[in-house]
Formats: C-alpha cells, sequence, structure tokens
C-alpha cells in the first residue's frame, strides 16, 4: 500500500510540524521592552527556537542557547553552543555558567527569554556550591537505581544544582522573565521540564534531605550542600520570580492533534490514547490488541481508523542488536500483528533520533514479515536480539530525518483499515 | 466513593453474568434428536454448562464432563469428574478416554452435546498412540521454550493427542455433533478453543513435524508418531465432521460489552480497548497513560468514562510475594496512577481464581496507596516482590467469588470520572 506508506510518513510529518519552532513560536513572543532584550535557553529545540526568535524579533536582543551536538542551526545574533546530552559535559557546563553569568546586571527594563525544551535538564548542567559535576552524576545514578519516583529526582536534583529549579529567573531578577518552553514530559508541567529553570521550585532542600535519606544515599558531599541554605530553591511564591511568564508553544498533546487532523482529512478516525510509558515491546502488545479490536469489533472507533499515541517507553536490552525505543515498538509490533492484512504502522522520536542511531523511526506495513522472511530475515529473533533497526534497516523502511530540532518525545500511529 | 466501589464490583459481575451458562446457554440448545442425547465436554465451564443442559433439555440425556478441580456442581443426570489444570493429571486422562469411549456405537439418530470451555485441551489430554503423559507434557514444555507461536504449538499437541483437533466429534460420527462454546481465547476460534476436539483441523502432521524440526525438538517417540498416518487429525471438509454444528455462548467480548451496557446505565461513556495480552504491570502502565488522557484531555473519549479490556496478561515472577496477574496489574495500576483523584478500578480473573490465589481479583480506590501507606505499607515494594494479592489483602480489598465456573480470561475496568 503506497498511499498507506505515504499517510504514515505524513503522519508523523505533521507531528513534528505541530511542534517545529520556525513554524509555531512567532505568536508567542512578547511585546519588546524599554530595554535590553537577553535571549537564553537550552534543549534539543533551542536553536530553531532562538531561529525563530530571531527572525520574528522587531528590536535589538543577543543571547546564548546551549543544544544537543548535531542539533545546532546558524543563527546571527544568538550564540548557538552544542554540548553532550544525556550524559552533561563541559561545554554544556561551560555554557550553562556563561548563560548564568548573562542574567547579571539587568534591569527592571530588561527583558529575558528563556527559551526550554527537553533535554535542558542535561544540557544545563552546573553543580551547586561544593560539588563537582562528577558528585552530581553519582547523585543522579544511585536516585535512578533506587526506585525514586521522578518527582523525588527533580526535588533533589534542583537543590544540588546552581541553575535549575527557579535559580535562573531569580538570578535575572529584576529583568522580567518569558519563558517559552516545548514539553517533553508527561502533564506538560513547567516546573518539570528542564528542571524548571525559571519556575519556582514548590519543593524545599529538607525535602530533597528525606529523599537522600529514604534511599540511603550517601554521599557527603551532596549531603553537606543540602545542609545548607545555600541550596534552598526559589520558591513558586519568590517575589523575583513575581513577574515570570511561561508560555507552552508545543506538546506531545499538539503533536497528536495535528496528525489526528490530518488523519480526519484522509478519512480516518483518530484514536488518541494519549502520552504512554512502558516497555517498548509490551506497550507494543497492546497496541496490537486495540488495533484488532478496531478491526473486528469498530471499538473503542470503527475502521478505518488511526491509532496515536505518544510518551516515552523502555526498552530492556538482552540483546546485542542496534535501535532505539520506536524500532523495538514497531517489530514486537510486526510480531504481534503477524501480518494482519489492512494494518500498517509509524513509529518514530520527534527529535529526528531513536535513541542513538542514525534514523528517527520505521514504518511497518502489513507484508513486512513476508519481506523479511523473504530474505531470511526472522523477526522474532531479531526482537530478542533488540535489533529492531537491522530489521528495518534489511527492509529499506527506517525513517531519516535527522534532527529535528524540536522534541516531544516518541510518536506512534497505527492505520487500520480492516 | 462508596458507590464507585460498588460499580466496580457490578461492572465485573456484569462481565461474569454475561458468560455464565446458567443464564445463557437454554437459548442454544438444538431440538432433541430422534435417538439418544449424550452431553460430553471439558472446561472451567464444564459442569456449569452440563447442569444448564440438564436444567432446560426436554428429553433424556446422559454424559460426562470434566472441569476443574473445586468447579464443580452437582448434576442429576451428566457426571461431573475434576481434575487437574493446567498441568493434566490420570484423572483428568480417565476421564477423557471415558468421553471418548462414550461416543462409540451412537447412530445417525443420536446427537452429542459437546460442552467445550477454557481448560479443555489441559483436562481433555489423552496422549497419542505410543505415547504417554510424560511424553507429551515433554514435548509441550520443549514447544513453549522453543518461541513457536500458538498456531505451530497447537499443530504439534493436536497431532500428539488421540481426542484433539477433530478427532472426538470423529470418533461420534454418525452421530450429529452439536459443539457449545465459551471462549477463553483471542479472535474466538473455534478450532484453538480447547484444541478444538469436534473441530476439523487445518494443519497436517507434516506441519507438525516441520515445526519439531524448525524448533530442534528431537523426541523420538514424538517423531515416531508423527510419522505415522495414525496421527493425522480429521480435516476441516472431513465427511464424518460435515453434519457438525459450533454455536458460541460466551466471549470476552460479550463480557465486555455487557460492562459497557451496565457503564452507560450509569452514566458512564464506556471506552472497550478489546483482548489485551503483555506483561501484567506493563499493560497497567498503558491502562494508565489512557486513563490520565481520558481525565486530562476527554479522549478517547470524555469523563466520566469507564475503560474496559479483557485478555490475558503475563507475570514475570521476580519476588516472593502472592498473586494472579490481576493483582499485579492492579498494584501496578496504583503505584502509576499515583493516587490520582477520581480514578478507581476493578481487575479480575472471570473464572473466580486470580492465578493460584483465592481471590478472583482486587479493587483499587484513589486512596488505596494513602491507606497503605498509613499501615505502613509500601506498594512500590510490594509491587517489586510481586505481592499484589498481599497489598490488597492489607486493605480488604480483594474481591473473593470462588469459582465462577465460567471462564473468559480476565476483565479490567477503570473508572475515570476526572
Amino acid at each position: 500500500m503506497t498511499d498507506d506508506r505515504d499517510i504514515l510518513r505524513r503522519l508523523f510529518a505533521a507531528a513534528i510540524g505541530a511542534v517545529d519552532p520556525l513554524k509555531i513560536l512567532a505568536p508567542h513572543l512578547p511585546a519588546p521592552p524599554k530595554g535590553r532584550t537577553i535571549v537564553l535557553g537550552a534543549g534539543k529545540a533551542a536553536a530553531a527556537m532562538a531561529k525563530a526568535v530571531e527572525e520574528n524579533w522587531p528590536g535589538p536582543l543577543s543571547g546564548l542557547v546551549v543544544t544537543r551536538y548535531g542539533h545546532g542551526l546558524p543563527c546571527q545574533r544568538i550564540e548557538v553552543v552544542e554540548a553532550s546530552h544525556p550524559v552533561p559535559d563541559a561545554a554544556g557546563q561551560q555554557a550553562a555558567r556563561r548563560i548564568l553569568a548573562m542574567t547579571q546586571g539587568l534591569t527592571a527594563d530588561d527583558l529575558v527569554l528563556c527559551l526550554v525544551s527537553g533535554g535542558a535538564s542535561a544540557l544545563l548542567a552546573i553543580p551547586g556550591e561544593g560539588l563537582t559535576l562528577a558528585d552530581k552524576q553519582a547523585v543522579n545514578k544511585a536516585l535512578l537505581k533506587s526506585g525514586a519516583n521522578i518527582t523525588e529526582m527533580n526535588c533533589v536534583r534542583k537543590h544540588l544544582s546552581a541553575i535549575k529549579g527557579g535559580r535562573l529567573a531569580a538570578a535575572a531578577h529584576p529583568a522580567k522573565v518569558v519563558t517559552l518552553l516545548i514539553s517533553d514530559v508527561p502533564g506538560d508541567d513547567p516546573s518539570v521540564i528542564g528542571s524548571g529553570p525559571t519556575v519556582g521550585d514548590p519543593s524545599t532542600r529538607l525535602d530533597a534531605l528525606a529523599v537522600m535519606h529514604k534511599y540511603s544515599i550517601d554521599m557527603p558531599a551532596a549531603l553537606r550542600l543540602l545542609a545548607s541554605h545555600a541550596s534552598e530553591t526559589p520558591k513558586p511564591d519568590d517575589p523575583r520570580l513575581a513577574h515570570g511568564e511561561v508560555r507552552m508553544l508545543g506538546t506531545m498533546q499538539g503533536a497528536l492533534q495535528a496528525a489526528a487532523d490530518l488523519a480526519r482529512k484522509e478519512g480516518l478516525t483518530p484514536i488518541i490514547l494519549g502520552d504512554l510509558e512502558g516497555e517498548a515491546r509490551e506497550v507494543a502488545l497492546v497496541h496490537a490488541g486495540i488495533a484488532r479490536q478496531v478491526a473486528r469489533h469498530g471499538q473503542p472507533m470503527p475502521a478505518p481508523a488511526v491509532i496515536l499515541s505518544g510518551g516515552e517507553t523502555t526498552v530492556t536490552v538482552r540483546g546485542q542488536g542496534r535501535g532505539g525505543r520506536n524500532a523495538e515498538f514497531l517489530l514486537a509490533l510486526a510480531v504481534a500483528l503477524d501480518g494482519h492484512r489492512g494494518m500498517s504502522a509509524v513509529a518514530g522520536d520527534t527529535d529526528g533520533i531513536d535513541g542513538t542511531e542514525d534514523n528517527a523511526g520505521a514504518i511497518l506495513t502489513s507484508d513486512s514479515l513476508a519481506r523479511a522472511a523473504a530474505k531470511g530475515v526472522n523477526a522474532k529473533a531479531m526482537l530478542a536480539n533488540n535489533d529492531g533497526y537491522g530489521f528495518f534497516s534489511q527492509l529499506g523502511d527506517l525513517i531519516v530525518t535527522g534532527p529535528t530540532r524540536t522534541n516531544v518525545n516518541d510518536f506512534r500511529a497505527i492505520l487500520v483499515r480492516s
């Protein structure tokens, strides 16, 4: 079905387009200030956001943003620095220090435009006083192992940082701070996206100490810092943050809605499942079951339909193969649907990079398994080896976009004709 | 929300009621024959199906059915035998041989009513000629390990059996055979439910040999049997099966529809996701994501709504705790929803036995985590220990029904008010 491949590609493109800073940022820009305009920011979308500001800003401006290696774009007036993600490096730390420094000496007439998107947390890493980057990373590792939930982890991270949890906005006081956000977190909480560098933090250093205690994370440098008042973050009612504004530009929901709109134009009923988590291959099994229900019983909506979901799955690597979350999801879906006629699918990361590979995602058609078998490729064995990339690469069905310079996490669409 | 607990319990009861033989079997009975009526059958619903036949059959009858230990019911004219499930035992094998023997000497004027439900495959185990029960079990184990799919496994099982894959119906020839089914398999294929003892088998012994070869299952006794023509199953066009009829009484879809009807009466929009598979805790994460989408964006349908699903999840046991698939699902859902207000849920096995415990399932309310914490019970730790039974037991929120004498697998409902 050449047409269905085309529709699937366009659904993915519509989802990315709906959160592309170059297309969506301009209407969210505030009025220019009396004084200076400083543009600061971090995240996978930072370069594209900076360029969109430059293209649409009526007055003078200057600034610095940091983005992931490979996600840069040449800008005229805003400096774009590339750094490491998800593990912070010295380039990111240096850029973050310069960003913090640029907030110094501003007046109430000045404006700070802060551009925050997914990845900002790793790219804007400045350890709190007395801590090294290695200390912070050690705490992070311990938290990830501990079973702490994301709220608990963020609480500790913010209190061990010199820039997160509203500190950047507090530093910019008395300038007005307008934060433009592209969300990569379920729920789109501004205090969570990029660890909220400009958003007041409701948690306290005592909460952070309680988390360290609860999970028996015994790291002297971190505990010493948390014991000091200096580690306290600005609270939501902090007067230094009182004039801040937060504007949400792009969300997974927006991307899903855009795909749903396109689906409707194509005569397909959209079924939006939302922002989902879970092990990629298990999430695929559930999607396969829902797709069969659509085909067999017209529930929750009748075919022809498109099942749409976003969010970030996980992959527990047991094999030696290649591939990110989306290739894994799609290969597991292939095995589960077992060549079901009238079903095809796309899965991809909206940032253009599925895991650490060079593809954004891939396309599954109802004859993918048969085409693979004809080449002697065993889908089940490839799945057992976590080799989703290899599978779709051999079929010529990878989607390669390169970095899209935005990020609202994964996008999945299953087209069910019958 | 006492009311919501009550609604959840009634949703589960409605699902079970929709597949309860005592309520649904009568209209599916054929007209009495000129000759004798023999009732044969197996499965978790066999006793209740037999009783429903007895209560509604206008003429004389006799027969024998085999059900799981604890799932029996006293009948007047049909003998009810209890045997082991899921691992076959001598009691089951003996009952199966007697069932097969009762098909002997029948005429074209006679009727065989065959009552098949989930579990019949293990309860009706007669090894093919030259095989022991231990041989069959060894092949089964090897198949389960091999990565063979369910179609491949069924193909081998049918060809190594003396009763499955249409053999029971062929033995009953020239009597008319009417099969009444309660399905516990996705797709409700009559040749798959209970390994289709009365349904022609499209696969051949050569297919079975190919599967043995493909997965390198080198078991001489089984290979010897498959090499012989005697192992061939009756095909769908076998003239001995030409006058057979199959009537589907109960399916998971019917159970879901009944719950959906009740939901509508309660002013709730039903969202039927279908027959789902996957690791229970991951399936729970996906359900949590969909529930949040309902609450936050009114998609795929607006709240108040009930998300309904069925099917059989899996549990990879890593801990030392107690609990079946449904308790595991529900505890994982509790952790994922994290006390989300306005959300509650029920999960249970429609056969009344969640795994090997004494409960059918459990109820989750928005204050379950808080009530647990007040008792010093840590939900995450209990989940890590696979102790869903322990968690809901301590809250007094287990649902105990005892064996329901029917089986269409698991039932889940999440009530989303806001």
